[in-house]
């Protein structure tokens, strides 16, 4: 956690551009047990959908922290690239959410293929506020307060390629990651970018053959990654 | 496991270019519970430090498998660069071997950093046999044979920097990868490299100032990243 993150309700406005915050969850365990912080320290901060900042704790005990605050700084740029992921098992689908939003993604889409296994849709890791934690953790990571979106499109592939893909592409340039595909992933931003990437054992022969009529099949070299290590190489690649 | 990793000693010669090999450990678990194999069925196997091939099973039950091979593929290129890493916590020193194995990495070399806790040192994670099971978990992934080496450097960072570091960086343009560096990390394979990378905390100012006599510092942008996510970041940049 490299950035306490506020929630707008929870700030109090106590002067010109001077907020206060108390809290009293897993970021007063932070404060007290990893950053063996103070009265008098400062530390960095960041209001969901808002601005960095500074803040000093001015009270701290086992039950709660209170913290005074100045804003000012603009978050991180965004990573224009809309993440449109196979759902993964959900140890896997926790990794790519932490470490893309950390990258800089702002919407993930999760979609179903034939080697995604149906429990997957079912699992705690797709409920509200386990993706919340995910991305917060992303952000705390990287110092960012954009909350990114997360979809969740668990009808027939072939159903979402037809309706849903179309629109998600016209967002940006649409790329697949496909293991074999003969032309490397770019090196260098290309604008805005919609990222396909298939579940853990790929996509099947039917559903590449559909992918390739609507994306750009791109490719990390011969060698074989799981999905949470493709997903950071192919962002790296397309990063500013 | 993308491929079953043999040793040369488990390889018996059964005619020209064709080798039997009897498996009873976790690679034959792999191939009932996972591959769901039968008689008959043709696997992805290598050699390690030789070739890759294709395997028939010849005879499979619970106890052993066994199999008939050819080989005669080599294994994908190496990615030329050496990681010198400021050994990190255990469940992350797994990820970051386990994936820079699978991204070709061939020479590890862990040190210690004032902002690396002493016990890591310590950690089970560090026996030999702990360390081949993480590279050998690369390579099955990668579909990779050569098995790399980890050195393991538990003296003071300022006598590593003096007296270790000068022999690893000639075997490569020695890189830092400092947050707030003002150079970018190269977007494109730049020859032989020494990458190092410091601990969760990052390097305290005087390795800092100490290192930048004797790399050129890198980044990845503004945004703080854990460990694994920005070596595989990283290499993905500096990977062909």
């Amino acid at each position: 956690m490299n950035l306490i993150l506020l929630r707008p309700d929870e700030l109090a406005a106590i002067g010109a551009g001077s907020y206060r915050a108390v809290l009293a969850d897993r970021r007063l365990a932070h404060l007290r047990e990893v950053l063996r912080a103070s009265v008098g320290d400062s530390v960095g901060v960041g209001v969901e959908g808002g601005e960095l900042g500074r803040a000093t704790i001015v009270a701290l005990d086992e039950q709660t922290a209170t913290l005074e605050l100045r804003l000012g700084e603009p978050p991180p740029p965004a990573l224009d690239v809309t993440l449109v992921l196979a759902l993964p098992r959900p140890p896997t689908l926790r990794k790519v959410l932490q470490q893309a939003t950390a990258l800089g993604v702002k919407r993930f889409v999760l979609f179903r293929a034939e080697r995604v296994e149906k429990s997957y849709f079912s699992s705690h890791g797709l409920h509200a506020h386990a993706l919340a934690e995910d991305l917060r953790l992303g952000l705390e990571q990287a110092r960012d307060t954009i909350v990114p979106t997360v979809e969740i499109h668990p009808e027939h592939f072939g159903r979402f390629v037809r309706e849903r893909l179309p629109a998600l592409s016209e967002g940006g340039t649409p790329l697949v990651a496909h293991p074999g595909a003969t032309t490397p992933c770019p090196r260098a931003p290309i604008g805005p970018a919609t990222l396909i990437v298939g579940p853990e054992g790929g996509f099947i022969p039917a559903e590449v053959a559909m992918l390739m009529q609507v994306a750009q099949a791109i490719d990390l070299g011969p060698r074989i990654l799981r999905v949470e290590t493709a997903v950071v190489a192919l962002l790296a690649r397309l990063a500013p």
